[in-house]
C-alpha cells in the first residue's frame, strides 16, 4: 500500500482525491478550512475574494510539494555522508557554493506553467523553489515514500516551508540543488507563497520548560528529571507530539460531533460531546502514554535514523476519563464475537494533511472490546477537560499501546475488516531489522506497533552529568513501563558494565496486569572511588519476564522506533 | 513461605502434614497407595505384612531424606569448585579417599534410634546413609530450600537414591562425608531399603529417540533437528518432564474424578471423565508447550544453574482438546467480575512428593476466565487421549504459559484469593537477577512465571556440525515462539556476528495474537568463504516488538529458567 501512486490532481487525467486519503469533506479540516473558506477569525491573515476552491487548489499544490520535500529531507538526510563528500569533488559549485533557489545566470527559463506540464513520470517530474525550477524525476525511483512523491509534480514546494520547519536544513536545499536545471520566470518566484496564511498562527501557547524538537509541527518533550518527580505528569509539561497544525474546536458553534460506524448503517450514531458522557458511564484509567520513538537519540548515536531527535522524554503518565470504547461499540452494534477477531477499529482526528487526509490510525477490535482493555474515549485528562494539545475536546486512550494509536481530536470511528489503509497505519510506526533500509522497504511485511515492549530510563542523574555521593551512595532514580499491561516486576541497576547488578526499589504500586501506568523506581548505589567516570546501566523486567536487549545496536531500525535497549548513561563521580 | 518450618512428623510433637502441603488423603497418590496399601498390582514388589501406616511411614521418612539430599545436591553442586579446592588440601581424606557411606574406624557408633533423635534444629539434625551418620545442622541454614531440609531430620536418606537419581553424582557423595560423624550400628545399614518397593517400576515405555536428562523421575527432550521435521510434534518424541513418578490411573476403576471447588461448596463440583466430556463443549487448541528451563545449557555456559540440563529440546507443539475450564468455572459459580480478577485458579496433580504433598500450581483467574484465553482441561493430545506421560486421563492446558502451569493427571482445581502454596508456585519456577544467588535469594519478591518472553532456536544445522552448502547457501531451519498468544512477526539470522541481518522465512501462518502455537522458519543464506567456522545467530520478534536479549550473561539466573538470548551455534562450512 505504500507504493500506492498518488497523482497531482492538478495534473491533467488524474483523480482528485483517493478514498483512503481523504474520506471527510474539505470543511471537516480546520486547517484546510481556515485557508479555504476563511470560516476562522485570523486578524493577520490577508484572505481575499479568491473562492474558496482556488485557495484550496493553492495550497493542496502546496501540500503536494510538502510531501515530496519530506521525502526529499529523508533522502538527503540518508545520503548526506556520501552524496555530499561525492558532489564536493565533482560538482562543487552546483551543490554548496550557491544559494539554494537563487538565481543561476545561463540555465533555461521556465515558466510556473511550464513546470506546471511536467507532472508525471511520462513528461519528467519538476518542481520549483524560489527562482529555482528542479526536475527530480531519477529522485523518484528510490523516494522512500514510494510515488507518493509525485503528488508534488509541476509546483512549487516553497509554501511548505512555514508549515514543515523541519526541511529548512542547509544540507536538505544544498542537496536539492543537484536536481536543478533552470530558473523560474522572474516574477513569478513569490507566486507560490502570496496569499498564504500560516496554518500555524492559531497554536495554543506551551510551558516554556518543554524542550521542543520541532515548532511546526508542534513537537517538545519533558524533562527527564521533571517526569520522575511525580507519578502523575502534570498536563502542561507532558510531551507533545503532533504531525499537523493543532485543530481548535469550538463546542458552542454545534459543529463538533463523534461519528461511530458500527456494524451497518443503522447502527451507526453521531454523537456530541454531551451526549457522549451522559449516555455512557464514565470511566477512568491512569496509563502511560509512550511515542514510539521515545529514546530514539540513543538509537542514532549508532546510526542516524528519520525522527524527531527524542531524549527520554517522549513519555508521561496520566488520569484518562472517558466513555468506555467498548460501551459506544455495543451500541452501535459490535459483539462479542470470535467472527469478528480479526476486525479492526479505525479512528480519524480533526488533524489532516494538505490534501485532507487526516490523521487517521486503528487498532484491533479485540483490544477495544476486552473488558480488561480499558480503551476509552477520554474528555478529561488528569482531572481537567483536554486541553488542545491533547486532543480538545476528545482523544482515544488505548492503555498498553503505542502513543500513535491514540488519536486527538477525534471526530470518527469505524469497525472495519481491514487495517486503516492511512500512511501512519500502512507505512510507519512499523520496524525492521538492521539491515534494512529505505531503498529496500516492504511496509507490508511488518505488523503495525500496538503493545510495546519493556523499556526503563534512569532519569536522575542526567547523561554527562557531576555528581556527588550522599552517604557514600549514588542515588539514581527513574522509570520502567511495559506495553499491554504487563506490569514491572523489576528493575536492575549496575554500575560496573553489568558484572553486579542491584535490585532498584519500585516507588509506584505494580499490578502483574492492567498495569497501564508506568513505574518508578530508585536505587542507592555503593561507589568505591569517586573522581572518576561511572557508567550506569538500568533494565527492566515486566511481568512475562520481557527484558530489554542490552544494546542499540541490534534494535537500530531506520525509522527510529522502539529504542528500548538497557538506558546507558556515564557520570563522573565527584569527592564529596 | 519458601522458608515455612517443616517438620519430620516422626519427630516427637511434630504436626504431620501442614495443608499446604497434604490437602488429600494418602490414597489420593498413587505413589504412595501402592507402598502403603499395595492397591496396584506389581509382581515384583515385595510388601509383606505390614500396616500400611508403617510402610507409608517408611516412605515419608525415606521421602523428606530425598528433599534434605535434593537440598546437598544443588548446595554441593554449587560450591564444589570451592569447597572441593579447600576441603582437598585441608582433610583430603575425609572428602576424597573414603567410600562415601562406608564404616570408619575410630567414630563413634549411632544407632537409628540415636539418629532419630536428633531431629530439629535444638536436637541437631543428623540423617544416616548406608554405615555412616552426618551432622548436617550447620547445613541447615545454608540450605537453598530453607528449613525444607528439617522435614529429612533424623532418619536414613539413602532409599532416595532409588527415586532421585539425580543425586548419584560423586561430587555430592563425598562432599557429604564433610558431615560426617559416626557409624550407624552394624545391621542397621540397610534396614531403610528393607521392603522398599521401586515406586518408579511402573513407568510407560518411552521412545528411544527421546533424549534423557533423569530416568527417575523421567525428564527427557526432544532432539532439535526433529522438532523443526513438522509443524506437530508427535505425541511418543514430544518432550516429557515430570517431578514424580508417573501416575497410572485406571478409568475403570471408577476412582478417577475430578474435584472443582469454585465460588462456595454448593457449587463445587465433581466429575468424572465422561461427565467432563459430555456437559462441555469439547474445545481444540494448537499450542505449544515449552518448559521454563529450555535451553538452560546454554545458560550454564556463563555458570553453571541448578536444574535439568536441557538443550533447545523441552518444547513441542501440540493439537490439545478437551473442556474449556471457563465453562467448568462459570457451572461452579465463578463470574465474570472485577471484583475477582486478582483471583487464582490452583490445580493439583495425582503426582506427588513422598509428604504426599501433591504437584500443584496456580494461573491468575482471570486467565482462566478469558474467553479468549484458551485455557482447557485437555483429554486428547493429536487426536488420541493423552498418554500417561502426558498426564492421563487430564492435564491443564494454559497457552502461552510455561509448562509448570499445565498440571498433568489432573485431580482437583480450586478457584483461590490466593496463588497456590506449594513450593512450585512460591519457591520455583521464578527468576532473579545474575547477582541473586541461593544464599540471599528471597523468592517472595518475584511473580510466578506464567506468560513467556519470546525465543528462537536454530534447529538445523546443530552446534558443532559440519555443513555443507546447497547451492552456495547454508540451508538454516528452527523454529519460534513467544508467551501470551503474542505471534512472531520476524525471525532475523546472522552469519557475521550481527553485522548484517536477514530475514527468514516463517513456514507456518501467524496470528498476531492468541497464536498459542510455534511458528518455524527457515533461511538460505549466502556464504562467501568455506573451510572455515561461522557463527550463526538467530532472534524473533513478536506481536509486541519484544524481541531477545543478545547474550545469556545477563539473563543468568541461579535457577537456570528463561534462557531465551539470541541462539548462537557455531557450524563448519566445508568445501564442496
Amino acid at each position: 500500500m505504500c507504493s500506492q501512486v498518488l497523482i497531482n490532481p492538478f495534473c491533467k487525467g488524474c483523480v482528485i482525491f483517493s478514498k483512503s486519503l481523504a474520506r471527510r469533506p474539505l470543511a471537516n479540516s480546520s486547517w484546510i478550512r481556515t485557508l479555504s473558506h476563511g470560516t476562522q477569525s485570523s486578524n493577520n491573515h490577508d484572505f481575499h475574494d479568491k473562492s474558496g476552491y482556488e485557495n484550496s487548489k493553492r495550497l493542496m499544490i502546496t501540500g503536494f510539494g510538502a510531501i515530496t520535500l519530506a521525502g526529499l529531507y529523508y533522502y538527503f538526510k540518508k545520503n548526506i555522508p556520501t552524496v555530499w563528500a561525492h558532489e564536493s569533488k565533482e560538482n562543487e559549485v552546483n551543490t554548496v557554493a550557491r544559494e539554494p533557489g537563487s538565481f543561476v545566470e545561463g540555465l533555461p527559463v521556465y515558466s510556473s506553467d511550464d513546470v506546471a506540464k511536467h507532472c508525471n513520470e511520462s513528461t519528467g517530474v519538476w518542481i520549483s523553489y524560489k527562482s529555482g525550477v528542479y526536475d527530480i524525476t531519477p529522485f523518484i525511483k528510490i523516494h522512500p515514500g514510494g510515488n507518493k512523491i509525485l503528488l508534488g509534480a509541476g509546483g512549487s514546494v516553497e509554501p511548505f516551508w512555514s508549515l514543515y520547519a523541519i526541511h529548512q536544513q542547509p544540507g536538505t536545499l544544498a542537496l536539492m540543488e543537484k536536481y536543478r536545471i533552470g530558473n523560474l520566470t522572474k516574477g513569478e518566484e513569490h507566486l507560490a507563497m502570496a496569499n498564504m496564511h500560516d496554518p500555524y498562527a492559531n497554536e495554543p501557547r506551551r510551558h516554556p520548560v518543554l524542550v521542543v524538537k520541532t515548532k511546526k509541527p508542534f513537537n517538545a518533550e519533558t524533562p527527564s528529571s521533571l517526569l520522575v518527580e511525580s507519578f502523575i505528569t502534570p498536563t502542561d509539561i507532558f510531551y507533545v507530539r503532533h504531525h499537523f497544525p493543532v485543530p481548535d474546536v469550538d463546542l458552542s458553534s454545534g459543529n463538533y460531533s463523534l461519528e461511530v460506524i458500527g456494524l451497518d448503517e443503522k447502527h451507526s450514531l453521531n454523537l456530541n460531546l454531551d451526549q457522549l458522557k451522559t449516555a455512557y458511564a464514565p470511566h477512568s484509567v491512569t496509563a502511560a502514554l509512550q511515542c514510539s520513538g521515545n529514546r530514539r537519540s540513543e538509537m542514532n548515536r549508532v546510526k542516524p535514523t528519520k525522527g524527531l531527535e527524542w531524549g527520554q522524554g517522549a513519555i508521561g503518565n496520566a488520569v484518562w476519563k472517558g466513555a468506555r470504547l467498548r460501551d459506544v461499540l455495543l451500541t452501535a452494534g459490535i459483539k462479542d464475537s470470535d467472527e469478528n477477531e480479526n476486525w479492526h477499529v479505525q479512528f480519524d482526528g480533526l488533524d489532516a494533511d494538505p490534501t485532507n487526509a487526516p490523521y487517521a490510525i486503528s487498532i484491533p477490535l479485540t483490544k477495544a472490546m476486552d473488558p480488561r482493555g480499558d480503551v476509552i474515549l477520554a474528555y478529561e485528562m488528569n482531572g481537567e477537560p483536554l486541553t488542545r494539545d491533547h486532543g480538545f475536546p476528545l482523544r482515544v486512550v488505548v492503555p498498553g499501546t503505542t502513543g500513535a494509536r491514540w488519536v486527538k481530536w477525534l471526530t470518527r470511528i469505524e469497525v472495519s475488516k481491514n487495517e486503516s489503509e492511512s500512511h501512519w497505519q500502512q507505512c510507519d510506526y512499523k520496524s525492521f531489522n538492521p539491515s534494512t533500509d529505505w531503498d529496500k522497504v516492504d511496509f507490508s511485511t511488518a505488523p503495525a506497533i500496538q503493545e510495546m515492549p519493556v523499556t526503563s530510563v534512569v532519569c536522575e542523574p542526567h547523561d554527562g552529568e557531576k555528581v556527588k555521593l550522599k552517604k557514600d551512595k549514588l542515588n539514581l532514580r527513574g522509570f520502567a513501563w511495559s506495553g499491554g499491561g504487563r506490569g514491572i516486576v523489576r528493575v536492575d541497576v549496575s554500575i560496573d558494565l553489568g558484572k553486579t547488578w542491584h535490585v532498584a526499589e519500585l516507588l509506584d504500586p505494580v499490578k502483574l496486569s492492567k498495569q497501564w501506568a508506568w513505574t518508578r523506581w530508585q536505587a542507592n548505589l555503593p561507589v568505591q572511588t569517586t573522581g572518576q567516570e561511572t557508567e550506569i546501566w538500568v533494565r527492566a523486567v515486566d511481568s512475562s519476564y520481557n527484558t530489554q536487549p542490552e544494546g542499540m545496536e541490534h534494535l537500530w531500525n531506520m525509522r527510529g522506533v522502539l529504542a528500548v535497549a538497557y538506558h546507558k548513561i556515564k557520570v563522573l563521580v565527584e569527592e564529596n
